[in-house]
């Protein structure tokens, strides 16, 4: 795992995957206390930055290759259903049964075949094994897979590009962390292209499995498995993404829910984008923990903005009393 | 007014308005048979595409200009204050006494000077004129002004660079009309560098003072004065604008609130953006009335996102009910 692997998925992105925009409102500016640019990634197709991962791996496939499969029933089956689409191939997603019917539905319209599985008495993984090794697929990992962080790591090459268009050259960038994927991509990157800018993760509490890790320096996993932010919940860093964010993230930051919710109503209200819990997390740090980051200026990740409608109205209600109060 | 001083506002807003993402969604593509492409004008700084006529006036006043005036209670007046903060002159804005007390409280926030008028009894022309006079101040009219026109155009130099990139050569373009100025300035853009595209305007019902205009071949008015597409609801085509768009553009198209709000509903889920009613007329024409357009691609300017909290709550629950009926 290496900058030139991202240099490569870049090039194989360019014109597929979205340049998504670096945002900002001097209203959010007021807030942090400092200048703060948003990389709208929940604007990249499908609604988050998990396309430009599948899409790395789809395009790095042997030409033996007769499909792809994955494990997810959230932003990672859409991203790798739409790219296989795409590359015209086609997509085995795997979902448990009790998973939400609108993801299935969602996943299915982009073109997936969708096999869910009992969670109570059924094996994921040897039901994977099983249809992989029939039908001749490749396993695309959600982030423990070394193409699939190159492709995240575009993200901080666009990230370095936009803030020095901006007249940013130093600074801290928060990235929403579930398994690492995003983070140590980027943080790779901007090892190599902006090394004065510093990675930090952001994760929700309770789920703070990687700023622990980072503590104690050795990997630490979370007691539970399920949350507001869904799309970052992870029992553990991953086992590729684990020496990258140990190497190169400054300590990781924590919010709550409540805050992700007030940083989604803010998103909506200044800068026209729809995030998901998870997606908010880095932009609720940089709007509510300024104290535990330094510089002029943040940049933070919006990962995501797939969002289910009650979840989203909460947010807005929370805005609404954050602001009368 | 001519396609030189667009070319002319572009070098101007180079590096100052936002370069806003051309987006798309299979999804949006299903319901409208056709693909959809949405200009995301939305994410323009202050949220609205009124920034760049804003900057493109600012930075054509002459030397003496000691500051700007404008009349208005919505997108105008924050695009007109932050382009005279980030030139660094002063901005008076003429409100109504009842205007929403957010968008008094936004427009100060943003660096304006604010004066309310009460309707009822002053007249607001004659108290714009005194204060411009007594203090030298330049009035940026909304719609009515050869800058202001040449900023909005640039929307379309983007549009065409955007959609040749997508492989897109020909198709009709969808634009969100209120006084004509974004419009007439895409439609005056598009002549010149890619005129295979038509430009269509697109009103709220009861408020289809350019669709009868263009049909009649005379400039006709509405009979009422406000609505839920409130940024888009002017009484007639300017005087400026009215010529370019009975030139230059196809027949006019009208959507209902409802479909207003199932777009907006829509952009939500699909794009992750936040629409306003107004700034969500193109798309819902796009989508509901599919067999009133031409070609195998539309493109559709998404032009604002100040929504009310409570009337972006009644879009989603629109979409809530359309999805689940």
């Amino acid at each position: 795992m290496n900058y030139e692997m991202i240099a490569a998925a870049a090039r194989r992105l360019d014109g597929h995957a979205r340049r998504t925009p670096l945002l900002s409102s001097p209203f959010l500016d007021k807030i942090a206390g400092r200048r703060v640019y948003v990389k709208a990634e929940c604007l990249q197709h499908t609604g988050s930055f998990k396309f430009r991962g599948a899409w790395s791996a789809m395009t790095a496939l042997p030409e033996a290759a007769r499909g792809v499969i994955a494990f997810s029933s959230g932003n990672h089956a859409q991203g790798v259903t739409y790219a296989a689409r795409l590359r015209g191939l086609p997509a085995l997603i795997i979902m448990p049964q009790d998973a939400p019917a609108v993801k299935i539905a969602n996943t299915r319209a982009l073109g997936a075949e969708v096999v869910l599985y009992d969670r109570t008495s059924e094996d994921r993984d040897a039901l994977g094994a099983a249809l992989a090794a029939e039908r001749g697929l490749e396993l695309i990992q959600p982030f423990d897979h070394p193409q699939v962080i190159a492709g995240q790591g575009t993200t901080g090459l666009e990230i370095a590009d936009q803030a020095r268009c901006e007249g940013v050259a130093e600074a801290q960038v928060l990235v929403c962390c579930g398994g690492g994927g995003l983070t140590s991509g980027i943080a790779l990157a901007l090892e190599q292209v902006a090394p004065q800018m510093r990675v930090r993760t952001v994760e929700p509490e309770g789920f703070d499995d990687v700023a622990q890790s980072l503590a104690q320096g050795r990997v630490v996993e979370n007691p539970t498995r399920s949350g507001l932010c869904d799309a970052i919940v992870t029992p553990r860093p991953g086992r590729l993404t684990w020496p990258i964010l140990q190497r190169l993230c400054g300590p990781g930051l924590v919010v709550s829910d409540d805050e992700a919710l007030r940083a989604m109503a803010l998103a909506h209200d200044r800068l026209k984008l729809v995030l998901e819990p998870g997606g908010a997390v880095a932009l609720a740090a940089a709007l509510f923990h300024p104290g535990q980051i330094a510089g002029e200026a943040v940049i933070v990740t919006a990962s995501g903005g797939n969002v289910d409608c009650a979840v989203f109205q909460r947010a807005l209600a929370m805005g609404d009393a954050y602001a009368a109060g």
